[in-house]
Parts: C-alpha cells; structure tokens; sequence
C-alpha cells in the first residue's frame, strides 16, 4: 500500500526559498589579493537567476557538464546553484592536475562550456582547442590582472551576468537528476567520473546540519577551505545555504598565515581542511584570535593526534576528524565522542578520541569484510575491508568504462581502506589495503606508524611506503620530514619508536628529507614516493 | 540526466542498524503504576524482530492496518517498529475519543488486528464484535490487574513474543510505501486519516536531529508526553532511534505531578507535550530538580506567552512553541531565534519570540493566501491563509472519501490557520479560520484575546468564541477559569483588557466557569464551547 503524502522532490531549488526569504539577509564573503567582497544571500539569489538565464542565452543543453575551474568564491557558489538548479550537470576540476589529466577529463565529461577564474586562466585556455566538446570559456574575475582575449569563444562572467534575463522560476527537477560531477584524484588508473543527484546533495547537506554530525546552524559562520572542487567542499557551501549560515570563502589567498587571519577576521565558528593546511597553519596560530571557532573538521587522509593537540594547546579545541571519499559525497563518518564515554574520558583520551573517523551518519551503513569474505564483527579488534552503502553513495562510475572492482555484486562501496568499527560504531581505518605492509605473513600499518613518527618532537611530517624485502617479503621504509631548526638522524627516529610500536614494525630503512610530494588534493603521494623508490632517487 | 548513487530508500529498517550496534546499550523507560522498566535499545531491537515474527504467525497480510491502543510505552515502541519495518501499517488510535468515533475509525482503517494496553481494554474490547475486519487482539500489560478472558481471539503480548520466532532480515520496503496512519482528530465532520510513508516519516525524523529545529543528540534524554497515538508523538520516538538518545515514556502515569517527577528522577534533556499538559505542571515545579532540562516543545495548538514566563520563572527555561498538524507529520514551525535577533532581543522579548510557532523546517514550503487568491507579502504584517507543501505533507485523506477542499489545485494543503510570515520565516499564526471572529467587518482574533486574558494574574484557562450579534454580525464571547483561590468578576477581566486590546475587542460577554471543555489531545473544546452557546447552557 502506498502512502499519501506529497512527491515533493529532494532536489537543489528548495534551497531558493530560503535564500530568497528568510536567510536573504545572510552573507557570503570572498577573500581576493584586491581585496574582501561581501554579498547577501537575497543579492546571491538574484545573481543565480541571471546566471541561468546566461546558460539559457548560451544554449546549455539540459543535462549538459558545465565545468568550472575555480577558488572557492561567492561565483564558484553561484555556479553551485544555477547549474544544477537548472537541470545541468557542475563539473568542478581541479586545476592543479597534470594538464594530460586535464584534458583527459574535460573529454571524459565532454564539458559544453567552463568557466574559469582568471588566476587560473593560463591553465585553462589550452583546453578551448584540445578539447573539441568546450564551446566557450567564461571568465570570473577574482583579482587577479586583467589579460584582454580576442577569442570570440571567450566571456566575461560579469558582462554576460548584466545582459542575463533572469530566470524567475526554476522548473522542478526529479531527485535522481544529475546535478554534480566530481573525478576521483586517480590514484590507480585514469580519474573517474562520481556522479551526484540533486536527492544524495539534499540528503548529505541535511545530515551535515544535524546535531551530532557537524550541526551546523543559522548562526555560524562556516569556512570551507577544502577546495570547492574536492567533493564538493565536502557539501558545506549546500549545508550553509540550507542552514542559513554565513560563508567566507578564501577565494584564492590560500597561504597559511592568510587562512589563519580569514579565520580570525571573519569570527569563523565553523572551518573545514586537509590535515596537510592544517598543519601548515601551525606556526601561525600564536596570537591569532580564534575564539569564535567551535568546530575544526581535518578530513581528506588521516589525523595525527600530534596535529590535533597543538591546536588544542593553541586554540583550545583539539581538530576533529572525518572520513569519506569522492564516492561517498564524500561524508561517512564524523569523529564524536558518546556519552557513555565523554563521562568517563580524560581530555587527553577525548583527542585521541576525536583523532579516529568516528561513527558514521545515519545515511551510511557500513561493514567490515574479511580476508575470507566473511563480516569482521564490530568489536573495535577485527579489521576488513570497510564497505558503504547509502542514498549518498555511488553506484558506479561515469561513462562508458568498464566498471573497475570497486563495487561489490551486492552492491556496496569497496572502500580499499582496512578498518576496524568498535560498540559505538566509531571507524578507525587501519590502512589502506595497497599501502599495507605484509612483512613475513603479517601486516604493518603504515598509518600507524606514520602516526607514532609524526609525535615526535622535531618532525614535521612522514610517510611510509613498503618496499621489497627478500627475506620478510615487504619491509616498511619511512620519509621524514624535519622540523627547520631540528637536527634529527634515522637513528633517533627508530630509538623514538621503539617501545611505541611492535619492535618487527621498526623500519631499518628511514630516509631523512626536505619535503614530502602531495596530490593535488593536498595528500602524501605515495604512489610518487614508490615511483622514487623504485627509480632509486629516494 | 540520470545520477549514479545507489538507489537506497529511506525507510525505517535503517534504523534496526543503529539499535543494534552503535546504540545498543542506550535505554527506553517505561513508568508503570507498578513500577519502572527499562530495556536496551539492543534488547529492544531483539523484541522488535519476534514482534515481526507474531504478525507472521499471525498471518497479518502485507500492507495491512495494524491498530494500536496505548499509552507512551517500550511495547508500543515496538510496534512503532515492527509494524513498519514488515510493510504493514501501524494504525495508532486515541483510546479517548467517544466510542462510535472509535468504531467508525477501526472500521474505516478495516485493521486487521488490535493492540491494547490493559488498562484500556474495556474501551476497546466491545469493538472485536461490532468491527468485522478485526481477527485478534493482543493486550499488553501495562502494571493494571490482569483479568482472564476465555475468548480465543484475546491474546496476551507476552505469551506470544516468547513463542515467536524471531525474523532476522527485514525485505527492503520502498520508501513511498504506507507505514503509518493517523485520523485527525475530527473538529469538523468525521475523522480522516492521514497515511504516511516510510520516506515521509525518515525525512520528518532527520528534521527534528537538526541543529536548528530539535537538535535531538545520542546524549539526549527524551520524554515524549504527547501521546504516541497523537501524529506518532511528533516523531520523537523515531527521532530518539536515529540518534540513539535515551527515551523516557510515561506510560499510563499521565498525572501532572508524576509528569514533574519523572521528567526529575530521569534527568530528562527534552520534552514536548500540548500546553494545556504544561500548564498543569505548573502547580508541581517548585522544587523539582529539573536542571538536565535543554529544550520543552509546546505543541497542538497557541502557546500562551505567560504560561511560558512561568516557567522560564521556575525551571530557568522558557517553552518553546511550534505548529503541525496531523496532515503534516506534524512539524513544520519550531520557535528559534535568528542571530540578528539574538544580538538585539531581551529576556524578556526572547520569551514573546519563541511562543510563535517560529520558522519552518528546510522541508516545508509555506505561502500566505490572501481572501482574493493573491500571495500575501511576508512582512509579519500582511495575513493570509497559511498553505503547506512538502514530502512531509499530506496530498490527501485515506478511503474513497469524497476529498475535501482541504488541497488545493497546484497540490498544497490549506492549514485553515490565518497567519503572518516576517522576514526571518517566523510564523505567527493570527487565528484558525473558523475560529477568527468578524465584528463590524472586522476581524477580532479569539488566540489574541485568549492570550491577553490568560495573561491576567489570577485566571487559569480562558476560550473565546464567536456568538452572534445583531448588530456587528459576530462579536466574542470569553469563557473564564479563575485559579482556585483568585476571586474574579467579569468586569475585572474587561478592565484587564482595556489598553491592552483594541476598545471594540472587549467582549461584552465574559462568563466564569469552573472549567473548559478539551478534545481528546487536550486542545480547547471549541466546537463544543458553542454548542453549550447555541444550547443556552453556557
């Protein structure tokens, strides 16, 4: 028997109304090296009318990937809105991959138009004659010189804003529409296309307002500085339109000392990054005004407990951790602490706490597979694979590719990362099933030992790679990164670990160096640091 | 363009995952007459699936009406879950209403079989003879004497949990699918259900564990007064499972000072109930320890701003009003106030603020119709018609009924409330349609009136009506319950109001009872206030 209530889409127009009225006195700001912009979400709303109205004066085709390569920015957030409000497709690209990858994805997507900001420009143009599907190039100004184009195909954001007829009612769009695509960072093969619908968006910005997730309220003012093109900016430029909150955006002043006075400057209750940015902002902290901060996200990789309690020293909360990946839109789950155990944990335990992923929201379910193929009970001992199922997780992969493994026949999400899951459902992920160590029939955790390396006084940062081992099959091998001042010898990394961890895991190969490669999100590289390994330049 | 996210329904078995692993030692407490009892979510949850097992057993079709008449209790927690989560339907019914009202229901719904505590069994027995669809009834001991019953459709809860065989796995239940029905509680012509769905009851659930709405937390104690047969409690108790908060139920225990003492002895963080129910706690504050107290929902009809003063007085914290109905699950205003209004607003001028039933839930969409059609602004000025429209509300009544004019056209329902919309979304509701008095032309608002009198030291309750009058087409009449010990005329209520109302919205007629008829929820009996008018006994 069916039930009779409305079919009232979950979809991304719902989030107008709020902007329109009861929030269209809220702001966003954008940081720019010219200078700060401030707009109003009644102002805001009025730009993405427009801006749908230029899509339509473009002829965007329904369905058609709109790219965008651009800081996080009130247009970037403009753009978040009037594509997929409008039954297109956001593509977001990371400008900072390989230009080969670049163009890889733009076919892949057979992007109709993109827009670009103009710090970016350079990167981007290229792509106008190497990639046969771009029909035009839109170009927003986010401070950065002005270089005039002669190329009938190439726009100024802002001109076409002032011609647009506003779009004044956005048709409804069915909640299983296409509305982002985000590309995996393709750490093993080609990047591979998520695709979102306006029902996951919806769904991931509520759980992203609720109490024990991150409850984020009218009253805070949320810093997404996880970039908008990774996963989204984690869905929080939706949840703070949903929720009313205030944005600032950092647009692209990115450098660490600046984030750390955006934060101060702009009273931000609520900050999201990597656990690489925050680490970056360490050394500026000291002096900052961070007190109106309630709420410090690390996502993106692990968090080193170490991190987590300068910044408790610093700003008196300690940064909370979370999991997710590009398939998963990308939150799973968000570090808290129960009741049950909040009654009972020192401060000193809280961090560590707070340091693991933590239980998943109520959309995700997960489970823990083992070796054998059978459920790993949750029992905070047994690890397996984790895999996810929820309306916020994908099916597939877009386009015409073969399907790789990633999913299993039932249906769930293979993560590839080992985990264990204990009583209260908290999530800590043991490793990466390709970055675990097998030396002599057993496992080593890089991550754990990253994490014991990465609390010693004197080191800035690690990894940990397995390299081959004729007698132990794979052997641990550890890059670390001093801090400037510190003198630091393998010797005195191995004489820290010991007693920290199994005396087997100790590595007998510990590589002193200047810096770590990352991704272009901001992760250790270690498929890079293999390639060195193997290529003997490490 | 379709998105590529797994195709998972929102629906209440997803809630099974959290009662047996992250929050399966958290509690459910049931106050008895003859005692307390209390069982693990994690045992619950066990209950849950040989509760699924009887319906088997006792070959209760798929989509089929279950009927349920019960106080707030573990078993009836268990049926909130068992029913659903097999794909029947669990049909909750207000054991108060008169019993031709519950003949005509329990037909209407055609269950298939009854639910009942004990203690209402005499109500409910009659109607296994006069209601042919019903096959069994299974009573639940709820601590009232026991009495033996020769009939082999009367079975005891117990007996038959302990035989069952437990299901294991729920199927998947399409999200659209029925899992809940509710009949109105009949103000006008005969009770019309409302039938929710799976979908519909996840989302309202979602809702309420937002920040900005209930923010109910797994560190939460919740105590739904508001009976589980009033519009599913307001969804506390599905909320309290999705977050794996505490429940506290107050079983048959419903006296105004046990109320007070359970809400104390069970350290109880959030509570709703109607106001009449809070005002007759009243009596019983002083000197209770209430301080584990966070949020106390007022619901089902005006919250009178001096009953909130009192016990903002009293327990530290102000009520906090909202508004629903049956036909939309039910909430879609929870009194909040906007940080503009925070950084301005006194104590005093907070407790006025959250007595409106405040901004809707990101799930609803609201307008103001006004009496020729048109959209009224939302200025908190302008009145109109409040309409509704989202996947919490209802499309339309359950059975071949003729529909009444309860829809609109373009599918919104018409609230029958008068209300204002000011620019931070907050709804004020001026008067029900019916109930707004038209004097001279004019319209005087019988909540307005309602609340200046009850404002008034010495006066209990107070309800004004319409009587008609020759000479202004209607003017008001004021039905007056002093407090025991108040000596109180007419003409000391009328002094009251002058200067605090308009001059001609002082109703001539002011009649001092000894009390106020309510319906079964506990609301002002109007309907029945101008029957004793039209019949001369008032």
């Amino acid at each position: 028997m069916h039930g009779l209530m409305q079919d009232r889409p979950l979809s991304l127009p719902m989030l107008m109304d709020g902007m329109e009225h009861r929030f269209s006195r809220k702001h966003v700001t954008t940081t720019q090296p010219d200078g700060t912009v401030s707009a109003s979400y009644g102002e805001v709303a009025g730009r993405v009318r427009r801006l749908a109205g230029v899509l339509d004066a473009l002829d965007v085709p329904a369905g058609a990937r709109v790219g965008s390569f651009g800081w996080n920015s009130q247009r970037h957030l403009e753009l978040y809105m009037a594509v997929p409000c409008t039954g297109r497709v956001l593509h977001t690209i990371n400008h900072r991959l390989f230009t080969e990858d670049l163009a890889y994805i733009v076919d892949d997507a057979a992007d109709d138009v993109l827009f670009v900001d103009r710090s970016i420009l350079d990167v981007v143009r290229p792509l106008l004659d190497t990639c046969p599907s771009v029909r035009h190039l839109i170009v927003m100004d986010d401070g950065s010189p002005a270089e005039p184009s002669a190329d009938p195909r190439v726009h100024d954001y802002e001109s076409l804003l002032a011609a647009a007829r506003p779009v004044e009612a956005f048709e409804p769009v069915a909640e299983r529409t296409a509305a982002a695509l985000c590309y995996t960072s393709g750490t093993t093969g080609r990047p591979k296309g998520v695709l979102y619908d306006h029902r996951s968006i919806v769904l991931h910005a509520m759980t992203l307002l609720m109490a024990d997730t991150f409850a984020i309220s009218e009253g805070d003012t949320v810093m997404p500085i996880v970039p908008m093109f990774h996963v989204n900016a984690w869905g929080l430029p939706y949840a703070a339109l949903m929720a009313g909150a205030d944005l600032v955006m950092p647009g692209p002043v990115m450098a660490s000392d600046r984030l750390v006075s955006t934060m101060a400057e702009h009273r931000v209750t609520f900050a999201a990054a990597v656990a690489t940015v925050w680490r970056g902002m360490v050394p500026h902290l000291d002096g900052a005004d961070l007190g109106a901060l309630r709420h410090m996200v690390s996502g993106g990789g692990a968090l080193p407990e170490s991190l987590s309690r300068v910044f408790l020293e610093k700003t008196g909360l300690p940064l909370r951790s979370s999991w997710g990946m590009t398939e998963t839109s990308p939150l799973v789950c968000s570090a808290r602490i129960s009741s049950e155990e909040a009654a009972t944990l020192s401060e000193d335990d809280r961090v560590t706490a707070l340091a693991a992923p933590g239980p998943p929201t109520m959309l995700c379910s997960l489970r823990l597979v083992a070796e054998d193929g059978s459920l790993a009970p949750r029992d905070g001992e047994h690890r397996g694979e984790l895999q996810v199922a929820g309306p916020t997780v994908a099916a597939g992969y877009y386009g015409a590719h073969p399907q790789p493994s990633a999913f299993t026949e039932d249906g769930w999400l293979r993560t590839g990362d080992v985990a264990t899951i204990d009583r209260h459902g908290v999530v800590r992920i043991v490793d990466r099933t390709k970055d675990l160590i097998k030396s002599g029939g057993e496992w080593i955790s890089s991550v754990e030992l990253e994490n014991a390396i990465m609390a010693m006084p004197g080191v800035l940062e690690a990894a940990v790679i397995a390299v081959p081992d004729d007698k132990w099959g794979e052997r641990p091998l550890a890059c670390v990164v001093p801090l400037p001042d510190a003198r630091l010898t393998a010797e005195d990394v191995r004489a820290h670990l010991a007693g920290r961890v199994a005396k087997w895991w100790i590595p007998e190969r510990v590589v002193m160096r200047d810096g770590l490669p990352k991704t272009a999100s901001g992760k250790f590289a270690k498929a890079a640091l293999r390639q060195s390994m193997a290529a003997g330049t490490l």
